[in-house]
Protein backbone atom coordinates (compact mmCIF):
# COMPACT_ATOMS: atom_id res chain seq x y z
CA UNK A 1 0.00 0.00 0.00
CA UNK A 2 2.83 2.34 0.88
CA UNK A 3 4.29 1.73 -2.92
CA UNK A 4 0.96 2.44 -4.65
CA UNK A 5 0.75 5.45 -7.18
CA UNK A 6 4.35 4.65 -8.31
CA UNK A 7 4.19 2.52 -11.10
CA UNK A 8 5.23 5.68 -13.27
CA UNK A 9 8.95 5.60 -11.77
CA UNK A 10 9.56 2.36 -13.75
CA UNK A 11 9.90 4.34 -16.73
CA UNK A 12 12.53 6.45 -14.81
CA UNK A 13 15.96 6.72 -16.50
CA UNK A 14 17.81 9.50 -14.34
CA UNK A 15 17.50 11.51 -11.71
CA UNK A 16 18.44 15.29 -11.34
CA UNK A 17 19.09 15.99 -7.79
CA UNK A 18 19.19 19.53 -5.42
CA UNK A 19 22.29 19.93 -2.96
CA UNK A 20 21.90 22.01 -0.16
CA UNK A 21 18.96 20.70 1.16
CA UNK A 22 19.07 16.97 0.01
CA UNK A 23 22.88 15.94 0.11
CA UNK A 24 23.93 18.28 3.27
CA UNK A 25 22.65 20.89 5.47
CA UNK A 26 24.82 24.37 5.32
CA UNK A 27 26.68 24.60 8.19
CA UNK A 28 29.49 26.52 9.64
CA UNK A 29 32.29 24.70 8.23
CA UNK A 30 30.52 24.38 5.18
CA UNK A 31 28.31 21.66 5.56
CA UNK A 32 27.26 18.58 6.91
CA UNK A 33 25.90 15.40 5.45
CA UNK A 34 22.51 14.41 6.00
CA UNK A 35 21.99 10.62 7.06
CA UNK A 36 21.76 8.17 4.47
CA UNK A 37 22.77 10.77 1.25
CA UNK A 38 26.01 9.49 0.43
CA UNK A 39 24.94 6.66 0.89
CA UNK A 40 21.83 6.80 -2.01
CA UNK A 41 24.10 8.55 -4.13
CA UNK A 42 26.40 5.32 -4.68
CA UNK A 43 22.86 3.13 -4.20
CA UNK A 44 21.64 5.67 -7.51
CA UNK A 45 24.98 4.80 -9.28
CA UNK A 46 24.97 0.85 -8.78
CA UNK A 47 21.76 0.66 -10.06
CA UNK A 48 22.69 2.54 -13.45
CA UNK A 49 20.04 4.94 -13.24
CA UNK A 50 22.16 8.29 -14.59
CA UNK A 51 22.54 11.21 -12.32
CA UNK A 52 23.33 15.43 -12.30
CA UNK A 53 23.26 17.38 -9.74
CA UNK A 54 21.41 20.43 -10.53
CA UNK A 55 22.51 23.19 -8.11
CA UNK A 56 21.71 26.99 -7.65
CA UNK A 57 25.02 27.50 -5.72
CA UNK A 58 26.88 30.50 -6.99
CA UNK A 59 29.48 30.86 -3.94
CA UNK A 60 32.24 28.75 -5.42
CA UNK A 61 33.25 27.47 -8.73
CA UNK A 62 31.85 23.81 -9.75
CA UNK A 63 35.54 22.34 -8.45
CA UNK A 64 35.56 23.65 -5.16
CA UNK A 65 32.42 22.90 -4.48
CA UNK A 66 32.87 19.17 -5.94
CA UNK A 67 36.22 19.18 -3.70
CA UNK A 68 33.86 20.14 -0.59
CA UNK A 69 31.08 17.42 -1.64
CA UNK A 70 33.50 14.54 -2.11
CA UNK A 71 34.90 15.61 1.60
CA UNK A 72 31.67 14.71 2.75
CA UNK A 73 32.15 11.12 1.38
CA UNK A 74 29.89 11.88 -1.68
CA UNK A 75 31.18 10.54 -5.10
CA UNK A 76 30.99 12.90 -7.65
CA UNK A 77 32.71 14.87 -10.20
CA UNK A 78 32.70 18.30 -11.77
CA UNK A 79 30.73 17.05 -14.83
CA UNK A 80 27.91 15.57 -12.43
CA UNK A 81 27.29 19.09 -11.59
CA UNK A 82 25.38 22.05 -13.62
CA UNK A 83 25.46 25.03 -11.98
CA UNK A 84 24.40 28.94 -13.14
CA UNK A 85 27.58 30.18 -13.51
CA UNK A 86 29.03 27.56 -16.61
CA UNK A 87 25.56 28.12 -18.24
CA UNK A 88 26.07 32.23 -17.66
CA UNK A 89 29.19 31.53 -19.22
CA UNK A 90 27.20 30.09 -22.32
CA UNK A 91 24.62 32.39 -22.74
CA UNK A 92 27.38 35.20 -22.75
CA UNK A 93 29.11 34.07 -25.61
CA UNK A 94 26.27 33.15 -27.66
CA UNK A 95 24.70 36.55 -27.02
CA UNK A 96 28.21 38.43 -27.65
CA UNK A 97 27.61 39.80 -23.78
CA UNK A 98 31.09 41.62 -21.76
CA UNK A 99 29.51 41.26 -18.11
CA UNK A 100 30.30 43.08 -14.72
CA UNK A 101 30.41 40.66 -12.34
CA UNK A 102 28.91 41.31 -8.96
CA UNK A 103 29.51 37.84 -7.49
CA UNK A 104 31.36 35.91 -4.73
CA UNK A 105 35.26 36.01 -5.01
CA UNK A 106 35.36 32.91 -5.00
CA UNK A 107 32.90 32.18 -8.50
CA UNK A 108 35.16 34.82 -10.10
CA UNK A 109 37.19 31.84 -11.97
CA UNK A 110 34.22 30.61 -13.75
CA UNK A 111 34.06 33.51 -15.57
CA UNK A 112 38.27 33.67 -16.35
CA UNK A 113 37.30 32.60 -20.36
CA UNK A 114 35.09 35.34 -20.92
CA UNK A 115 35.77 39.06 -22.05
CA UNK A 116 34.98 41.49 -19.10
CA UNK A 117 36.32 45.27 -20.63
CA UNK A 118 33.61 47.70 -21.34
CA UNK A 119 30.89 45.74 -20.24
CA UNK A 120 27.44 45.50 -21.86
CA UNK A 121 25.89 43.43 -18.80
CA UNK A 122 25.68 42.37 -15.40
CA UNK A 123 25.82 39.65 -14.29
CA UNK A 124 24.58 39.16 -10.05
CA UNK A 125 25.05 36.34 -8.04
CA UNK A 126 25.15 36.13 -4.48
CA UNK A 127 28.30 37.97 -3.57
CA UNK A 128 27.23 37.81 0.18
CA UNK A 129 30.06 40.12 2.02
CA UNK A 130 30.76 41.98 -2.14
CA UNK A 131 27.15 43.02 -1.60
CA UNK A 132 28.65 46.57 -0.47
CA UNK A 133 26.86 50.23 -0.93
CA UNK A 134 29.53 50.66 -3.36
CA UNK A 135 29.33 47.83 -5.30
CA UNK A 136 25.71 47.92 -5.72
CA UNK A 137 25.76 51.77 -6.60
CA UNK A 138 28.86 50.72 -9.02
CA UNK A 139 26.60 47.94 -10.61
CA UNK A 140 23.28 50.12 -11.11
CA UNK A 141 25.77 53.03 -12.70
CA UNK A 142 26.55 50.71 -15.66
CA UNK A 143 23.02 49.61 -15.66
CA UNK A 144 21.58 52.57 -16.08
CA UNK A 145 23.88 53.85 -18.29
CA UNK A 146 23.82 51.20 -21.24
CA UNK A 147 21.43 51.68 -24.35
CA UNK A 148 19.99 48.76 -23.26
CA UNK A 149 20.50 47.39 -19.80
CA UNK A 150 20.80 43.47 -19.34
CA UNK A 151 20.45 41.72 -16.04
CA UNK A 152 21.33 38.32 -15.83
CA UNK A 153 20.72 37.00 -12.05
CA UNK A 154 22.05 33.46 -11.26
CA UNK A 155 19.43 31.96 -9.51
CA UNK A 156 16.46 34.50 -7.86
CA UNK A 157 16.01 33.23 -4.24
CA UNK A 158 14.82 35.13 -1.78
CA UNK A 159 17.01 34.49 1.61
CA UNK A 160 19.33 31.33 2.64
CA UNK A 161 19.82 30.06 6.35
CA UNK A 162 23.35 29.91 7.54
CA UNK A 163 24.72 28.85 10.95
CA UNK A 164 24.58 32.35 11.88
CA UNK A 165 21.25 33.12 11.29
CA UNK A 166 19.09 34.31 7.81
CA UNK A 167 20.28 35.89 4.47
CA UNK A 168 18.93 38.18 1.70
CA UNK A 169 19.63 35.88 -1.75
CA UNK A 170 20.53 37.45 -5.04
CA UNK A 171 17.17 37.32 -5.81
CA UNK A 172 16.22 40.50 -3.44
CA UNK A 173 19.16 42.57 -4.88
CA UNK A 174 17.87 41.51 -8.11
CA UNK A 175 14.81 43.10 -7.47
CA UNK A 176 16.51 46.09 -6.37
CA UNK A 177 18.23 46.39 -9.16
CA UNK A 178 15.33 45.68 -11.59
CA UNK A 179 12.94 48.68 -9.82
CA UNK A 180 16.01 50.66 -9.64
CA UNK A 181 16.60 50.58 -14.00
CA UNK A 182 13.23 49.69 -14.55
CA UNK A 183 14.70 46.43 -16.15
CA UNK A 184 13.68 42.82 -15.81
CA UNK A 185 16.72 40.55 -14.82
CA UNK A 186 16.99 37.35 -17.37
CA UNK A 187 17.44 33.97 -14.10
CA UNK A 188 19.96 31.45 -15.18
CA UNK A 189 19.24 28.36 -12.90
CA UNK A 190 16.49 26.98 -11.05
CA UNK A 191 13.60 27.76 -12.03
CA UNK A 192 14.62 28.77 -15.36
CA UNK A 193 13.37 26.01 -18.31
CA UNK A 194 16.26 26.57 -19.61
CA UNK A 195 18.36 25.89 -17.06
CA UNK A 196 16.64 22.73 -16.50
CA UNK A 197 16.92 21.52 -20.01
CA UNK A 198 20.51 22.31 -19.92
CA UNK A 199 20.86 19.68 -16.62
CA UNK A 200 18.44 17.00 -18.87
CA UNK A 201 21.21 17.15 -21.63
CA UNK A 202 23.65 16.74 -19.32
CA UNK A 203 22.08 13.62 -17.90
CA UNK A 204 20.92 12.64 -21.35
CA UNK A 205 17.30 11.72 -20.45
CA UNK A 206 14.50 13.36 -21.75
CA UNK A 207 11.95 14.90 -18.93
CA UNK A 208 9.72 12.35 -19.24
CA UNK A 209 12.24 9.78 -18.19
CA UNK A 210 13.52 11.79 -15.34
CA UNK A 211 13.06 12.94 -11.90
CA UNK A 212 14.27 15.86 -9.84
CA UNK A 213 14.88 15.62 -6.12
CA UNK A 214 14.82 18.94 -4.14
CA UNK A 215 13.92 20.37 -1.13
CA UNK A 216 12.55 23.95 -2.33
CA UNK A 217 9.07 23.66 -3.11
CA UNK A 218 9.25 26.24 -5.74
CA UNK A 219 12.77 26.34 -6.97
CA UNK A 220 13.38 22.57 -7.45
CA UNK A 221 9.57 20.82 -7.37
CA UNK A 222 8.13 23.56 -9.45
CA UNK A 223 10.32 24.42 -12.05
CA UNK A 224 11.27 20.88 -12.99
CA UNK A 225 7.46 20.08 -13.25
CA UNK A 226 6.88 23.20 -15.96
CA UNK A 227 9.84 20.87 -17.54
CA UNK A 228 7.79 17.94 -17.91
CA UNK A 229 10.00 16.27 -15.36
CA UNK A 230 8.46 14.65 -12.14
CA UNK A 231 9.61 15.92 -9.05
CA UNK A 232 9.62 14.90 -5.66
CA UNK A 233 9.92 16.99 -2.45
CA UNK A 234 12.20 15.42 0.59
CA UNK A 235 11.33 16.79 4.16
CA UNK A 236 15.28 17.73 4.71
CA UNK A 237 16.77 21.03 4.44
CA UNK A 238 14.23 24.31 3.45
CA UNK A 239 10.96 22.20 3.48
CA UNK A 240 8.46 23.19 5.65
CA UNK A 241 4.71 21.87 6.53
CA UNK A 242 3.19 24.64 5.01
CA UNK A 243 5.00 24.11 1.80
CA UNK A 244 2.57 20.97 1.54
CA UNK A 245 -0.32 23.91 1.38
CA UNK A 246 1.41 25.57 -1.80
CA UNK A 247 -0.95 27.33 -3.70
CA UNK A 248 0.80 27.03 -7.30
CA UNK A 249 2.54 24.17 -6.71
CA UNK A 250 2.21 20.17 -5.82
CA UNK A 251 4.97 17.35 -5.98
CA UNK A 252 4.35 14.34 -7.52
CA UNK A 253 5.19 12.57 -4.29
CA UNK A 254 7.11 13.79 -0.93
CA UNK A 255 9.60 11.36 1.02
CA UNK A 256 11.72 12.05 4.06
CA UNK A 257 14.37 12.03 2.89
CA UNK A 258 16.82 11.68 -0.25
CA UNK A 259 17.39 7.81 1.20
CA UNK A 260 14.15 7.19 1.05
CA UNK A 261 13.43 8.12 -2.65
CA UNK A 262 15.85 6.04 -3.36
CA UNK A 263 14.35 3.12 -1.62
CA UNK A 264 11.00 3.88 -3.30
CA UNK A 265 12.56 4.36 -6.91
CA UNK A 266 14.69 1.14 -7.04
CA UNK A 267 11.98 -0.82 -5.31
CA UNK A 268 10.28 -0.23 -8.42
CA UNK A 269 13.15 -0.58 -11.46
CA UNK B 1 -0.96 84.69 -24.91
CA UNK B 2 1.92 83.18 -22.38
CA UNK B 3 -0.68 83.64 -20.09
CA UNK B 4 -3.58 82.00 -21.98
CA UNK B 5 -4.74 78.94 -19.23
CA UNK B 6 -3.50 80.20 -15.98
CA UNK B 7 -6.99 81.35 -14.81
CA UNK B 8 -7.30 78.52 -12.47
CA UNK B 9 -4.08 80.13 -10.74
CA UNK B 10 -6.73 83.28 -9.05
CA UNK B 11 -8.15 80.54 -6.63
CA UNK B 12 -4.48 79.65 -5.81
CA UNK B 13 -3.96 80.60 -1.87
CA UNK B 14 -1.01 78.51 -1.09
CA UNK B 15 2.13 76.80 -2.73
CA UNK B 16 3.89 72.74 -1.55
CA UNK B 17 7.11 73.39 -2.65
CA UNK B 18 9.66 70.48 -3.24
CA UNK B 19 13.62 71.41 -2.34
CA UNK B 20 16.10 69.17 -3.73
CA UNK B 21 16.27 70.60 -7.56
CA UNK B 22 13.37 73.00 -7.19
CA UNK B 23 15.42 75.51 -4.47
CA UNK B 24 19.06 73.86 -4.99
CA UNK B 25 20.81 71.17 -6.51
CA UNK B 26 22.26 68.55 -4.81
CA UNK B 27 26.21 68.87 -5.18
CA UNK B 28 29.84 67.69 -3.45
CA UNK B 29 29.32 70.46 -0.18
CA UNK B 30 25.47 70.28 0.68
CA UNK B 31 23.74 71.74 -2.52
CA UNK B 32 24.26 75.06 -4.91
CA UNK B 33 20.87 76.99 -4.99
CA UNK B 34 18.85 77.44 -8.30
CA UNK B 35 19.33 80.73 -9.74
CA UNK B 36 16.32 82.89 -8.92
CA UNK B 37 14.99 80.45 -5.83
CA UNK B 38 15.62 82.10 -2.92
CA UNK B 39 14.15 85.42 -4.01
CA UNK B 40 11.19 83.39 -5.19
CA UNK B 41 10.50 82.02 -2.02
CA UNK B 42 10.86 85.97 -0.83
CA UNK B 43 8.17 86.90 -2.95
CA UNK B 44 5.85 84.32 -2.36
CA UNK B 45 6.26 84.99 1.19
CA UNK B 46 5.49 88.65 0.48
CA UNK B 47 2.75 88.34 -1.90
CA UNK B 48 0.39 86.68 1.25
CA UNK B 49 0.18 83.20 -0.38
CA UNK B 50 1.11 80.49 1.75
CA UNK B 51 4.21 77.89 1.53
CA UNK B 52 5.09 74.87 2.56
CA UNK B 53 8.22 72.76 1.98
CA UNK B 54 7.40 68.75 1.00
CA UNK B 55 10.51 67.02 0.63
CA UNK B 56 11.49 63.28 1.17
CA UNK B 57 14.68 64.60 2.59
CA UNK B 58 15.68 61.65 5.18
CA UNK B 59 19.30 62.31 5.69
CA UNK B 60 19.23 64.61 7.83
CA UNK B 61 16.84 65.81 10.78
CA UNK B 62 14.43 69.00 9.80
CA UNK B 63 16.84 70.83 11.81
CA UNK B 64 19.81 70.42 10.14
CA UNK B 65 18.18 70.13 6.92
CA UNK B 66 16.81 74.18 7.67
CA UNK B 67 20.18 74.92 8.60
CA UNK B 68 21.33 73.94 5.37
CA UNK B 69 19.11 75.64 2.90
CA UNK B 70 19.20 79.22 5.52
CA UNK B 71 22.86 79.10 4.77
CA UNK B 72 21.94 78.68 1.28
CA UNK B 73 19.78 82.04 1.78
CA UNK B 74 16.41 80.12 1.93
CA UNK B 75 14.13 82.51 4.36
CA UNK B 76 12.36 79.36 5.70
CA UNK B 77 11.93 77.48 9.05
CA UNK B 78 11.36 74.03 11.00
CA UNK B 79 7.59 74.19 10.86
CA UNK B 80 7.37 75.23 6.99
CA UNK B 81 8.61 71.62 6.01
CA UNK B 82 7.17 68.76 5.87
CA UNK B 83 9.33 65.75 5.73
CA UNK B 84 8.71 61.80 5.96
CA UNK B 85 10.65 61.42 9.20
CA UNK B 86 8.03 63.30 11.47
CA UNK B 87 4.70 61.60 9.62
CA UNK B 88 6.77 58.35 10.02
CA UNK B 89 7.18 59.06 14.19
CA UNK B 90 3.37 60.03 14.44
CA UNK B 91 2.39 56.83 12.54
CA UNK B 92 4.15 54.92 14.95
CA UNK B 93 2.60 56.29 17.78
CA UNK B 94 -1.01 56.12 16.43
CA UNK B 95 -0.36 51.78 15.95
CA UNK B 96 2.01 51.50 18.44
CA UNK B 97 4.93 50.59 16.68
CA UNK B 98 8.14 50.23 17.91
CA UNK B 99 10.36 50.49 14.92
CA UNK B 100 14.33 49.09 14.18
CA UNK B 101 15.72 51.86 12.52
CA UNK B 102 17.79 50.93 9.10
CA UNK B 103 18.36 55.17 8.56
CA UNK B 104 21.06 57.71 8.05
CA UNK B 105 22.75 58.16 10.87
CA UNK B 106 21.78 62.20 10.20
CA UNK B 107 18.17 60.72 10.68
CA UNK B 108 18.47 58.87 13.65
CA UNK B 109 17.66 62.05 16.39
CA UNK B 110 14.36 62.59 14.28
CA UNK B 111 13.20 59.48 16.25
CA UNK B 112 14.59 60.13 19.95
CA UNK B 113 10.68 59.99 20.99
CA UNK B 114 9.96 56.48 19.79
CA UNK B 115 10.73 53.84 21.64
CA UNK B 116 12.31 51.04 20.09
CA UNK B 117 12.60 48.40 22.28
CA UNK B 118 11.68 44.86 21.08
CA UNK B 119 10.75 46.47 17.61
CA UNK B 120 8.04 45.51 16.06
CA UNK B 121 8.06 47.11 12.67
CA UNK B 122 11.60 48.07 10.61
CA UNK B 123 11.57 51.43 9.34
CA UNK B 124 13.89 51.79 5.98
CA UNK B 125 15.20 55.58 5.03
CA UNK B 126 17.82 56.55 2.58
CA UNK B 127 20.42 54.85 4.97
CA UNK B 128 23.33 55.72 2.24
CA UNK B 129 26.36 54.19 3.50
CA UNK B 130 24.46 52.79 6.80
CA UNK B 131 23.58 50.21 3.34
CA UNK B 132 25.87 47.23 4.38
CA UNK B 133 25.59 43.37 3.71
CA UNK B 134 25.50 42.79 7.49
CA UNK B 135 22.51 46.03 7.99
CA UNK B 136 20.12 44.73 5.54
CA UNK B 137 20.37 41.22 6.91
CA UNK B 138 19.82 42.33 10.26
CA UNK B 139 17.01 44.30 8.99
CA UNK B 140 15.30 40.93 6.69
CA UNK B 141 15.98 38.88 10.07
CA UNK B 142 13.48 41.35 12.42
CA UNK B 143 10.92 41.49 9.68
CA UNK B 144 11.18 37.76 8.83
CA UNK B 145 10.73 36.95 12.29
CA UNK B 146 7.86 39.26 12.72
CA UNK B 147 4.15 37.39 13.57
CA UNK B 148 2.84 40.23 10.71
CA UNK B 149 6.08 41.98 9.30
CA UNK B 150 5.32 45.65 9.36
CA UNK B 151 7.96 47.67 6.79
CA UNK B 152 7.89 51.36 6.43
CA UNK B 153 9.56 52.99 3.73
CA UNK B 154 10.52 56.30 3.82
CA UNK B 155 9.91 57.32 0.45
CA UNK B 156 10.41 55.01 -2.59
CA UNK B 157 12.66 57.18 -4.94
CA UNK B 158 14.80 54.87 -7.58
CA UNK B 159 17.94 56.55 -7.49
CA UNK B 160 19.33 60.32 -7.54
CA UNK B 161 22.33 62.40 -8.44
CA UNK B 162 25.56 62.91 -6.44
CA UNK B 163 28.12 64.82 -7.40
CA UNK B 164 30.34 61.43 -7.29
CA UNK B 165 27.18 59.89 -9.47
CA UNK B 166 24.34 58.43 -9.49
CA UNK B 167 23.04 56.39 -6.08
CA UNK B 168 19.88 53.59 -5.03
CA UNK B 169 17.76 55.29 -3.34
CA UNK B 170 15.65 53.99 -0.38
CA UNK B 171 12.72 52.19 -2.93
CA UNK B 172 15.41 50.01 -4.56
CA UNK B 173 16.12 48.91 -0.92
CA UNK B 174 12.67 48.26 -0.36
CA UNK B 175 11.70 46.17 -3.11
CA UNK B 176 14.67 43.71 -1.84
CA UNK B 177 12.95 43.48 1.41
CA UNK B 178 9.59 43.21 0.14
CA UNK B 179 10.92 40.60 -2.40
CA UNK B 180 12.27 38.49 0.86
CA UNK B 181 10.06 38.82 2.69
CA UNK B 182 6.33 38.73 0.66
CA UNK B 183 5.58 41.56 2.04
CA UNK B 184 4.05 45.08 0.78
CA UNK B 185 5.99 48.25 2.21
CA UNK B 186 3.77 51.29 3.52
CA UNK B 187 5.32 54.50 2.29
CA UNK B 188 5.55 57.71 4.11
CA UNK B 189 6.70 60.50 1.99
CA UNK B 190 6.34 61.42 -1.44
CA UNK B 191 3.85 60.52 -3.55
CA UNK B 192 1.82 59.06 -0.87
CA UNK B 193 -1.54 60.52 -0.54
CA UNK B 194 -1.69 60.91 2.66
CA UNK B 195 1.67 62.30 2.75
CA UNK B 196 0.18 65.55 0.99
CA UNK B 197 -2.61 65.65 3.58
CA UNK B 198 -0.07 66.12 6.14
CA UNK B 199 1.70 68.77 3.93
CA UNK B 200 -1.69 70.34 3.04
CA UNK B 201 -3.01 70.56 6.71
CA UNK B 202 0.54 72.25 7.54
CA UNK B 203 -0.14 74.46 4.51
CA UNK B 204 -3.36 75.40 5.93
CA UNK B 205 -4.92 75.14 2.76
CA UNK B 206 -7.31 72.82 1.10
CA UNK B 207 -6.00 70.92 -2.04
CA UNK B 208 -8.07 72.79 -4.80
CA UNK B 209 -6.64 75.90 -3.25
CA UNK B 210 -2.91 74.54 -3.69
CA UNK B 211 -0.23 74.22 -6.09
CA UNK B 212 2.79 71.84 -5.94
CA UNK B 213 5.69 72.68 -8.03
CA UNK B 214 8.35 69.65 -8.44
CA UNK B 215 10.79 68.99 -10.52
CA UNK B 216 9.43 64.63 -10.19
CA UNK B 217 6.99 63.96 -12.79
CA UNK B 218 6.08 60.43 -10.50
CA UNK B 219 6.66 61.67 -6.96
CA UNK B 220 5.94 65.44 -6.86
CA UNK B 221 3.56 66.06 -9.78
CA UNK B 222 1.44 62.45 -9.79
CA UNK B 223 0.85 62.37 -5.92
CA UNK B 224 -0.16 65.95 -5.46
CA UNK B 225 -2.74 65.83 -8.66
CA UNK B 226 -4.49 62.58 -6.75
CA UNK B 227 -4.70 64.23 -3.73
CA UNK B 228 -7.13 66.96 -6.06
CA UNK B 229 -3.99 69.55 -6.36
CA UNK B 230 -2.82 71.13 -9.24
CA UNK B 231 0.91 70.80 -10.03
CA UNK B 232 3.28 72.13 -12.15
CA UNK B 233 6.32 70.71 -13.34
CA UNK B 234 10.05 72.72 -13.53
CA UNK B 235 12.72 72.20 -15.94
CA UNK B 236 15.27 72.01 -13.44
CA UNK B 237 16.68 68.87 -11.15
CA UNK B 238 15.73 65.66 -12.29
CA UNK B 239 13.39 67.12 -14.97
CA UNK B 240 13.99 65.45 -18.26
CA UNK B 241 12.63 66.10 -21.51
CA UNK B 242 11.59 62.82 -21.94
CA UNK B 243 9.17 63.23 -18.57
CA UNK B 244 7.11 65.25 -21.18
CA UNK B 245 5.58 62.07 -22.77
CA UNK B 246 5.23 60.27 -19.72
CA UNK B 247 2.25 57.57 -20.00
CA UNK B 248 0.42 58.70 -17.05
CA UNK B 249 1.57 62.05 -15.63
CA UNK B 250 0.62 64.98 -17.03
CA UNK B 251 1.64 68.77 -15.21
CA UNK B 252 -1.05 71.22 -15.39
CA UNK B 253 2.21 73.02 -16.78
CA UNK B 254 5.64 73.25 -16.92
CA UNK B 255 7.78 75.95 -15.88
CA UNK B 256 11.71 76.55 -16.50
CA UNK B 257 12.06 77.53 -12.85
CA UNK B 258 10.59 78.29 -9.56
CA UNK B 259 11.55 82.05 -10.49
CA UNK B 260 9.33 81.98 -13.94
CA UNK B 261 6.74 79.72 -11.67
CA UNK B 262 6.01 82.64 -8.78
CA UNK B 263 6.39 84.76 -11.66
CA UNK B 264 3.38 83.56 -13.57
CA UNK B 265 1.34 83.27 -10.08
CA UNK B 266 1.84 86.49 -8.53
CA UNK B 267 0.74 87.98 -11.91
CA UNK B 268 -2.57 86.12 -12.18
CA UNK B 269 -3.41 87.01 -8.12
Amino acid sequence: AAMAGWGWVRAVRGLLLDVSGVLYDSGADGGVPIAGSAEAVRRIKASGLKLQLCTNETQATRENFVRKLRAMGFDISVAEVTAPAPAACRLLKERGLRPHLLVHDDLVPEFAEVDKTNPNCVVLGDAAENFTYANLNEAFRLLIGMEKPVLIALGKGRYYKETDGLKLDVGAYMKALEYACDVQAEVVGKPAKRFFESALAELGVPPEQAIMIGDDIVNDVGGAQQCGMRALQVRTGKYRPSDENHPEVKPDAYVNNLAEAVDIILQQL
